[in-house]
């Protein structure tokens, strides 16, 4: 099932370090666990992630410790296990290639990796064997990495199924900081914009901002940690943000009369932006179209919905539900191919159900 | 069925004006219209939302051009027809009351208003009898409104089965500028930073992005004319903003330690403003747990897993798609009531559902 050599060590019975373990195990990799918190340690043992470490040798260690320590504990395991491969878990990568590099012990044995799974909770009792499975994995190898590092460490990426993208360490900092850190500060920013708000004006919200601070919801210990750990690429995205949102407030408070294309032209981008976002099934770029349907509350409702798109063979692009204000219904915005959407909506108000548009 | 009395006219049929039309038709209610350009009128007496204006004394016109053009049409309506009581349709409120009050004629019979359909397209031909079915209206009365004036209004408001919310035109333009254009701005200023960066980089974007920058799509014109007729309100939530976001960089930037006190404070902030959006059902505070279950593609999966929730009489009280990244899969997060959490996931691994968590 993989050709991923045993045992592989894993350092940082956590979350990541727990579910990766179970997904080793899975397809019949011995796992040995190591923790500074022997309950942690003895969690993930019961889970099924592996042994406590033992005698043996790792062909392959995994550190997934907190950025933080990630450093110290690599080059440790670099200078104990003189045969293994040592990669990490850590959502930065420059600064600790950067240490790793510098220390100069046989670095070509490591390589970065960073497993892109987005939950909201930790620790190893929420671990998964599936946690990583179809989740972008980025392999950031140094250059002075050996070819065999980097052949280990993506045979680990395939062995619990999540997908490789190799980048740069530099290009991976850049890269998170863009569509995951500097999204992070932005939602919360926002979300706290609410906080002096009248209850009539948050009452009128709509959908449009429940999305936009649907991740406000999150630690703000771990983030701020995550965040000050890429400093430099999160503030560079943010300055550049910030830099077009002084042309929004300058013209806003300009005594100006309707020439307003530099909004217009901020406006526009965001368009252009939004459309390299890849959509399902990466960017295969089929024409879409959404359809909105009056949805009544309680048990079935939705599956009856859906079972009309199933009788008329039609597969679900997307679906998300608007709710509606201290009402009992939602509207199911449905997306289709473009071309099963006109018979769609006739066989849905065939059946009596209520389309938007 | 309505006590609003007839005959209605409305002035403009855009979407907004030949939606009410149709409303108000399907309630009994006479309607005459109105507009500049006749064939946006021929499609909207086409699609039944009323007849052409004739010689009849309308006892309610609603205004339903854009912004810009409302206050006069407000005040030769006002002057036109001594009896009517006399309202709008646009999506700011303060500007226009202050031009129709700072007029003087007979402001007594004009009450403002603001029907929040939040739909990406406009003209009569994407008008429906249903649009405003649910959504919040609302009313904006100037202090010199008369009581009768208001109590027309709110019928009308009740005749298209919108929800009426009572505020003054400050208020309202400050809440709109809060849940609605500032968040539009930065939606947009976000997307726009994507266009700069790598494929790679895109490529690795999660779900937490896609949602932050779905209303960036929107008509860069439409929303740069809707941005500077509320230009004070939304200047001042996108300053307040970027006082925040200044202090965020500033941490970032600094060569400090692990003090990382205002960022956490900042997310902290955002976690506690998140809260006070209300969820479904207005803000009922049921607790409530996400299930994440993976679904294949195909017609009839989403479906097939939504018969699980039915057959244990369960409610959805939401449901999102997470995209897997080039993979014909995704995850079905629903929400439900947390006491029916434990047995559902129990049901759904039985009938051989992957749940995630």
């Amino acid at each position: 099932m993989t050709e991923l050599p045993g045992p592989v060590l894993i350092v940082g019975t956590g979350l990541i370090g727990t579910s990766i373990g179970m997904a080793l195990r899975r397809v019949g990799v011995t796992c040995e666990l190591a923790d500074r918190d022997p309950s942690a340690l003895a969690t993930a043992i019961k889970r099924g992630a592996g042994l406590a470490r033992s005698a043996s040798e790792p062909s392959l260690i995994v550190v997934a410790v907190p950025p933080v320590a990630t450093p110290p504990v690599v080059l440790r395991m670099l200078e104990d296990y003189p045969d293994a491969i040592v990669t990490d878990v850590a959502s930065i990568k420059a600064p600790i290639e950067e240490c790793v590099v510098d220390s100069g012990v046989s670095i070509g044995r490591y390589v970065g990796g960073h497993p892109m799974a987005g939950r909201e909770v930790s620790g190893p009792a929420a671990a998964r064997a599936d946690l990583l499975e179809d989740r972008p994995w980025v392999i950031a190898a140094p250059e002075t990495a050996l070819p065999r590092a980097i052949v280990v460490v993506e045979e680990l990426v395939r062995a619990v199924r999540a997908l490789p993208f190799r980048m740069t360490a530099v290009e991976h900092d850049r890269a998170v900081a863009l569509v995951s850190h500097a999204p992070q500060v932005i939602a919360s920013l926002l979300a706290a914009q609410l906080l002096e708000a009248t209850e009539t004006s948050v009452s009128i919200a709509g959908q449009g901002l429940r999305d936009m601070t649907r991740i406000a919801a999150s630690d703000a210990g771990l983030w701020a940690e995550i965040l000050h750990a890429n400093a430099l690429p999160v503030s560079r995205v943010l300055a550049s943000f910030r830099a077009d949102l002084d042309v929004v407030i300058d013209e806003l408070t300009a005594s100006g009369g309707p020439e307003h294309m530099s909004l217009v032209r901020v406006l526009m981008r965001g368009q252009a932006g939004r459309e390299r976002l890849p959509g399902k099934h990466g960017a295969t770029g089929q024409p879409t179209v959404e359809i909105p349907v009056v949805v009544p509350d309680g048990p079935g409702e939705l599956g009856r919905l859906l079972a009309v798109f199933a009788d008329a063979d039609v597969s679900i692009e997307d679906l998300r539900i608007e709710h509606m204000l201290g009402r009992p219904t939602g509207v199911a915005v449905v997306t289709v191919a473009e071309q099963a959407g006109v018979d769609l909506v006739s066989a849905l108000r065939a059946r009596g159900w209520e389309v938007r548009a």
